[in-house]
């Protein structure tokens, strides 16, 4: 009762004042160290999410987060380091090209990835569709893996900003995870804690995405960007579009054979497109723009990092992948232009068909997924297959079916029709 | 889930919908039932505090919290019964007087009450002053001395709304008190569950309030008059002021002898005026107006009550009350015309001394409090006693004074000063 007790934290926020540097240092700490109560963080979490957060109390609740854990140094690296972020969308396997290939131009990606949890996959389940592939890294194998091949991608350990781990898992239970000032202190103070020299950000936007309109994702790059700034870490952010999935795959196994495609320089284009993208962007902020990202994916370098990467971490880049069991095609119901196949509903249908978890602890099918064999802008014939569902448990196939029902429009032939592009807009430190 | 989650009713209101019966009726019983957790009712209330609730949702949220528990019935008393409620203030002992003294004209009054936490006291706090008096009564007793006295005092039973008692309990800790949508189906589901046939309310404004303005206070009449009337109970609301205390007393014993006087025909006018006019009010309710409550405080029958009451539940109206062990003077610091004595602060002093408690397992003192020799518009001379502060732990005096040091004006003799009237508005069913 010496004044800084939960309910007075609650209370500033919920009467729209603003948090001071003490408030936020105490409530973030005593959150972790359990002396202020869930039922106080989710009712104190709802009120920023409705009432918002200024600039300044952004800075400070990251900077607290940060301070809940310890912080990661790869300052005694030989090269400098560049790391990206995805907010996350369908079919969303940027990270398993673009690690390789920008440390194939002479920037070492550390990348702590995450496991998926409903429609959006996660990059540790993909890469453990490799035969033998682990996620878990000591610190110390990480930094060495990182020194050796330039490239890691690997869990992120328990030691890092675990003031956001609790309250991520509070978040998700008590309707609290779309709130903006959350979600950047979230991301940015893991990002910060790990020490990358530079971060991308790729903000999407779209149905598949958890930003569904522009001026959301907007808001967050922003806000994203000058964390990262005032936090001494150069950040750019990608605004692009999740309006329909990325490339041709959902699911595990089927993402990392179009990854390995992409390496080997065919792939999807909008999969070539963004990863290049982001690579330049990597490689720029990392102050290394000699080398062509797109180069590298053609002579076999990024290839080459791949193959080293996977082998570092137990997984042989040569084994067979594993296919699902069974797999059953959806065709077009009519002729003409492919206007709109939503990534939400194809994330939702690879998520049940057993690419993805409902709950923490479920383990992924590592065939299970969604094949697409069109895009929007292509022109189909009625009754050609749209797309192929994959699963080991097939009795899973009508209700993925029926999630999908309302997922593809084909407009007459002729109908003048312009596919978004990938790339919507690019935040840098100075928007 | 099959469409009735937590997350997906936390997201209804959050995002400024409507909630469904269906979604009412299924968190508040889950809540209850323990499978919504702490966490995720917080979350809900902070959204129901910023994002507010309909006259609809409110009606199903009190239903809802009726249903949690069981329902008591006075209908095979041989009168009508009336209730009154109070918001809560300082010095507001009203229905000590009030309920003998509506009984005395015919009209039975069931006072289920409460304990005092933070700066207002408890009804049973006060009573439990009185030497032998018991709170606690089973429901049958609780009869009997409805049938033989007309009037009885005593604690609500665990099995009226449980679902207000835990949800109460969540919102003290998590900021969420202060939601008229929640305060007013808090209170309403209670004295409908109760089973009183009318309900006058007084609903308090003021420094000394829960409701600090007008508008609020206005708004929270409205929400439990309608809320009333709606579940067939002839409800009526006062507007009173609480920018001063009630009366010359704010303390258990102190205030339980100042009902007396009232009762006995003397007393503060502004606690006379303020008991009488809720015993119009109640009277008028049940239907009962052949006689004036003026009357029955003048002819001793509203004295005779109370004895009665009190000896029902075992107490000694003989009896000496409780004194504290120590006493200390605060005079006035100048001569003029008091313009104003905070209620706020005299009730946290008077809390602060022994009166009330901060935490619900403390034990309060019998004795503490502060006495009042004067009120506002009284004229003053520098030097004389404004306030007597009454404690058995002296060494609280000069916390509960510093407590005070701010709370008295006074302005130069000849000033202009218009008090606030006790009564400032009426709130009937037709409003």
């Amino acid at each position: 009762m010496d004044g800084m007790d939960a309910i007075s934290v609650i209370r500033t926020k919920r009467d729209r004042g603003e948090l001071t540097a003490a408030q936020i240092d105490w409530v973030v700490d005593a959150y972790t160290r359990g002396e202020v109560a869930d039922e106080q963080m989710s009712a104190l979490a709802m009120a920023i999410l409705l009432n918002g957060m200024n600039a300044t109390e952004i800075n400070r609740w990251t900077d607290a987060m940060i301070a809940s854990g310890e912080r990661m140094d790869f300052s005694t690296l030989s090269r400098p380091t560049a790391d990206k972020h995805s907010t996350g969308g369908v079919g969303d396997k940027i990270t398993l090209p673009l690690a390789p290939l920008v440390a194939a131009c002479g920037v070492a990606v550390p990348q702590l990835s995450g496991r998926g949890l409903g429609h959006t996959g996660g990059t540790l389940d993909k890469l453990e569709a490799v035969p033998g592939w682990r996620a878990a890294l000591s610190n110390d194998a990480m930094l060495r893996v990182l020194e050796d091949v330039g490239a890691v991608i690997c869990a992120a350990g328990d030691g890092l900003a675990p003031a956001d781990k609790k309250l991520y898992a509070l978040r998700d239970v008590t309707g609290t995870v779309e709130a903006i000032p959350l979600i950047a202190s979230s991301i940015m103070s893991k990002k910060i804690a790990e020490g990358t020299g530079a971060l991308v950000l790729d903000v999407k936007v779209g149905s598949g995405a958890f930003m569904k309109d522009l001026d959301s994702a907007r808001e967050l790059a922003r806000t994203m960007v000058r964390l990262g700034v005032d936090h001494g870490v150069g950040t750019v952010a990608l605004l692009t579009d999740m309006s329909t999935p990325l490339g041709l795959t959902a699911g595990n196994a089927l993402e990392v054979r179009e990854s390995v495609e992409v390496l080997a320089g065919g792939g999807p284009a909008d999969v070539v497109e963004l990863t290049v993208a982001l690579a330049r962007e990597m490689l720029a902020a990392a102050g290394q723009t000699r080398i062509d990202p797109a180069d590298a994916l053609r002579d076999g370098s990024a290839m080459d990092v791949w193959r080293r990467m996977i082998r570092a971490q137990g997984g042989d880049p040569d084994a067979k992948l594993p296919v699902a069991r069974e797999t059953r095609v959806v065709t077009a119901s009519s002729s003409g232009v492919l206007t709109r196949l939503d990534a939400y509903a194809v994330g939702v249908s690879a998520w049940r068909l057993g690419a993805g978890r409902a709950r923490k602890e479920e383990r992924v099918q590592a065939g299970a997924g969604v094949e697409l064999h069109a895009k929007p802008g292509d022109t189909v014939v009625a009754g050609q297959p749209l797309l192929t569902l994959h699963t080991d448990t097939p009795e899973r196939f009508d209700y993925a079916t029926e999630i999908l029902s309302d997922a593809v429009t084909i407009a007459p032939r002729g109908t003048a029709f312009e596919p978004t592009p990938i790339l919507i807009d690019r935040i840098g430190p100075t928007a």
